[in-house]
């Protein structure tokens, strides 16, 4: 714990995490000097919102500089030097040299604390033709301007990558009339999502005209006058006016390694729950550093704007309450996504990763609506939840919709927090008035069916491809004659209302499996088969998870 | 536990907790026989939006009507039978005495199981001329049909009581451009929220031209053809076409009572975690009975949908699964409305039930936006936060604004279901994109704000009246300008980013009191100041919170 009133506090990098601590390490001391470099001309600006501006979602660019030099001179009474650069650090002598970007000038600066958040680079990975001018990435407002004026300059744009960035971008580049192909190499978008949950979003994408070239990825580029062409791996090559990359960030962690301080697998920076580094006067935060995992007590990295800003405000608190600082507790990975009229959302551990870490699991997926059925508006909620067989531990969820999608992740996000189980969110009390939830809201419906589960009331069908397959339709007829299955499941038609009266119409002596739109109904009808004597199963998430089942 | 095949389970009261109780009955026993007996013409409707369809929303009727008896049977194979009402229990015969109410005729149903779902009924107080056909109370679709066409016949309605089903019904019928009083004992609206919290919502109703009468209760009524007038205890008499009583409910706990069950100080059966009464044979669920209140772990009645169909589900299960069911962990009172264009909602305790319960507690307000300022559309959230002094546990929320509401409640629902503290909240990872977010969500903020009174980082200021006030506007020029504070404050005007250039103007010797728009500047600029020797304080919530201020 530094009190000392004329201590020096130094921070590299001006945006989220480090603008945060800077504010907030103000509010601690009036007479602390305070300096934030940044390389670039801006600080304090709204990286989140860059792709907004692009497709003109946010009309105003100066809506994005949250602050200036000036403003948080101003208002923090922050020494900021922008355009300068840190180049060394000298553990020894607590000092940073930097470079003016203007002029090449090398200075030293010292400081008592040092906070280092240099966030993180977009990748670009060493392919044949990837320096040139039309291909692009969207880091800052420098880099927003360029894919602007280029997209101004052409009608197609290739968008290589669709993690949240990458889709962003595809969707506001088609909210002004661009032609729009994205690259991605897993086989699905949004490769920390499971896929299941995603497949609505590539649908909605489609809708709007995208093309979604999955499970490719880029060779090398090669350009024509103002085209540039992707050979895929695929040996398929597609061309465009405009490239922009989003295939990933890396931790900005050289300066950190040149010094010394001990870095983690991916090359982020290690700290402890104060944001400290292995050397306690130097600090780091946001999307540089490691942190907790605190769901499995592991290490992760989670390149986002909140963990970034409440990181650097712990690193602050450190500098001068010590250990009487709150904690930063790790970072669960809470992320969304709006894609037209679709959004999408996780949190937590999705299935790749909780098989990757060996914990044993289990998942369920429902339907339900967003707010009463009864009351105007209502929209389908499709909500997986995973949590751990062992003790119903919630430990990740992801959701997918055009409503209350950031209401039930969020919900899930505090869940977590709390280190609930599928039984505390059995009865957790959410909002109920007709326009805004139901009595049981998805997010109890979810645990409710999780619970089921782990009770043995239901088991899900895994495998629709079995031979033995005995299906049956229990949709309302009406239901089934809209939207009937594919024919080759040879699936019966018996809606649940019947199927007490007509069980003799199935082969006891093989499994019964149930389908229904959205999973509720099918669940009704394997408990009527289970309580009959049948081995029964049950389509989770119906038709709507499934849509194979129908074509 | 009870596993026997032919067992009976017989359900009085056959709309939330009855109905689910019987549904989840039949998804653990295929053979048990499941009676639900309903004394009036419906099952299964959603009595939560019965107003909406009055104010002609919810244009359907039948949409309410979620099941009939028919329906009931065929997806359930529940034995319903409405216009059937219990009168009596003999416990040691385990019979019930119902009485047909189509032809008078009594009969006796037996039970191994009996679940009491009967709810509770509008408050009727016994005054002079209430006993009138244009006096009327809404609970079920027989009141709602009553009460639409009567409305139909009049242009005026008072409406008495201004709770959750009293607001929704002056909207509604405001909605249908009826004239609508709205008389309340309380100074308040909502008397279950904070009164600075309601403002709002007082004002957006006078806004859409509904009158509120605060304060003043109905002595009697007189009527004169179709013109009922109402004689207030202040003397006032106001007079309408139709009056809707909505006073709040009693438990219908007679059957209960007569049958020697255990009820609690306000007449609601008393149950176990299991909702068990004093008759193990016997179980209760929905508005009749108590339940724990697990912040404090104390008792309380909470008379809404969610909590009563959960509880119907946790009788279900504890018959088939004995203390293996999964405890009901009892209620916090969740709940939400939405005025024309203001939503309120709270969880957990407010400021009055705390000092009635003589817990000692703290409290902030602050206002957020509902997602990134700089992404088109953010709206301002005002979000009160109650935690105990001793250690930061979260006790209660409320909050006001047009969007977004709902999400932070049921956030602060679940913080409190986890029993998560001040601290814990600052650093729940809500999701963020600019549509729905920031990357310090209104929660983290309030967490903040709440952690800096406990710290002692800042001192709200409590009394605005004080002689000695020294109260300085830290807003920018231009904003003092457009809203200037009453000048009977004689407050100076002194923008945060002059503060620390102009600390002369101030007299050191007497306390300085900073007020701005939000909150937030009043609490920089009161970190300025206490860092330079000042006794400082901030007004929480600023004139959003504190509009007389501005008169
Ligand atoms: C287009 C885009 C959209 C995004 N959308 C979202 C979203 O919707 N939700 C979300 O949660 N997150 C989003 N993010 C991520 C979020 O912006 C980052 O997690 C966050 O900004 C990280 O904060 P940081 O302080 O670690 O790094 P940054 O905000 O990147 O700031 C680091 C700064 O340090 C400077 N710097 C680096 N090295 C040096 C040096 N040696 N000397 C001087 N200065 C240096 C850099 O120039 C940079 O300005 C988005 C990011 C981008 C780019
Ligand atoms: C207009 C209105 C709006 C509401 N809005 C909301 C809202 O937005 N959010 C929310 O959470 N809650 C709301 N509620 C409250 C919610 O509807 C109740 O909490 C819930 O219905 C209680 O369920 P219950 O099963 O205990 O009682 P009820 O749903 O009232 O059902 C009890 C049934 O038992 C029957 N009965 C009673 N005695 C007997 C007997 N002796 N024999 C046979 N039958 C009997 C009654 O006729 C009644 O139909 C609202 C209620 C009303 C009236
Ligand atoms: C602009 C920036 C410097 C502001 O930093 P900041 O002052 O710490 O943050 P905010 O403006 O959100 O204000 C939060 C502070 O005000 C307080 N506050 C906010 N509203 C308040 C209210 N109504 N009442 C009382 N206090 C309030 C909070 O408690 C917090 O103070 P604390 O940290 O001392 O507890 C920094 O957030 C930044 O650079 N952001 C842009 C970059 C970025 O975040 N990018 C990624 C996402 S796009
Ligand atoms: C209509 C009514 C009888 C339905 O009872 P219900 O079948 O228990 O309730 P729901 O229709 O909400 O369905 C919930 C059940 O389906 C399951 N379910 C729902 N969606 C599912 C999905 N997609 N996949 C798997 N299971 C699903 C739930 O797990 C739950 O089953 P469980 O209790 O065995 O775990 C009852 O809710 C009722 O009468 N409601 C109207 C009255 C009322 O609630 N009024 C107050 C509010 S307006």
């Amino acid at each position: 714990m530094n009190t000392d009133h004329t201590q020096h506090i130094l921070i590299i990098g001006g945006v989220a995490g480090g603008a945060s601590a800077a504010a907030r390490a103000r509010r601690h001391s009036e007479t602390a000097h305070i300096t934030l470099i940044e390389r670039g001309p801006d600080v304090s600006f709204a990286n989140c919102g860059l792709p907004y501006h692009i497709g003109g979602e946010i009309a105003d660019r100066d809506r994005l500089a949250l602050q200036t030099p000036e403003s948080l001179k101003a208002l923090l009474n922050l020494d900021v030097q922008i355009r300068t650069e840190a180049i060394a650090v000298s553990r020894e002598k607590k000092e940073v040299t930097v470079r003016r970007l203007d002029t090449g000038a090398e200075e030293t600066l010292s400081y008592d604390s040092l906070i280092l958040a240099p966030g993180a680079s977009p990748i670009v990975p060493p392919l044949e033709g990837i320096e040139h001018e039309r291909i692009l990435s969207l880091r800052n407002l420098q880099d927003m301007d360029k894919i602007k004026a280029a997209a101004e300059t052409t009608d197609s744009v290739l968008v290589i990558g669709a993690g949240f960035i990458g889709l962003e971008m595809a969707e506001q580049l088609r909210h002004i009339d661009k032609k729009v192909q994205v690259v991605e190499l897993q086989e699905q978008i949004l490769p920390q999502v499971d896929p299941e949950i995603v497949a609505p979003v590539e649908g909605e994408m489609t809708k709007h005209g995208i093309e979604l070239i999955l499970g490719d990825g880029v060779a090398s580029f090669s350009h024509e006058n103002d085209l540039v062409s992707a050979q895929l791996n695929s040996g398929k090559t597609v061309s465009a006016g405009l490239v922009v990359l989003s295939i990933g960030v890396k931790p900005e962690s050289d300066l950190a390694k040149d010094a010394g301080l001990e870095l983690g697998p991916r090359g982020h920076i290690v700290v402890n729950e104060y944001q400290q580094t292995s050397d306690p006067s130097i600090y780091a935060a946001g999307d540089v550093c490691e942190t907790l995992d605190p769901i499995l007590g592991t290490r992760t990295a989670i390149p986002l704007g909140g963990p970034a800003n409440r990181q650097g405000r712990t690193a602050a608190d450190h500098i001068f309450m010590g250990n009487n600082a709150l904690a930063y507790p790790g970072s669960i990975g809470t992320s969304i996504v709006r894609v037209f009229d679709q959004v999408v959302a996780t949190t937590g551990y999705n299935e790749k990763r909780l098989l990757a870490a060996g914990v044993d699991f289990d998942t369920v997926t429902i339907n339900a609506h967003s707010h009463a059925g009864y009351y105007p508006g209502a929209l389908n909620v499709t909500l997986k939840l995973l949590w751990r067989t062992s003790d119903g531990l919630i430990l990740g969820a992801s959701a997918v919709g055009a409503d209350g999608i950031d209401k039930r992740m969020d919900v899930i996000a505090t869940a977590i927090t709390g280190k609930l189980t599928i039984d505390d969110l059995c009865n957790v009390e959410l909002s109920y008035s007709p326009p805004f939830g139901s009595a049981k809201d998805p997010v109890n419906i979810a645990a409710f069916a999780a619970c089921n589960i782990r009770d043995g009331l239901v088991t899900p069908a895994l495998d629709l491809s079995d031979d033995k397959l005995q299906l049956i339709d229990v949709r309302p007829a009406e239901m089934s004659k809209i939207r009937p299955l594919d024919p080759s499941f040879g699936a019966k038609a018996i809606p649940v209302s019947q199927l007490r009266n007509r069980l003799d119409e199935l082969d006891q002596s093989r499994p019964v499996t149930a389908v229904c739109a959205l999973g509720k109904m099918s669940y009704f009808a394997s408990r009527i088969l289970t309580m009959n004597g049948f081995e029964a199963r049950s389509v989770t998430g119906g038709l709507a998870l499934n849509p194979d089942l129908a074509k």
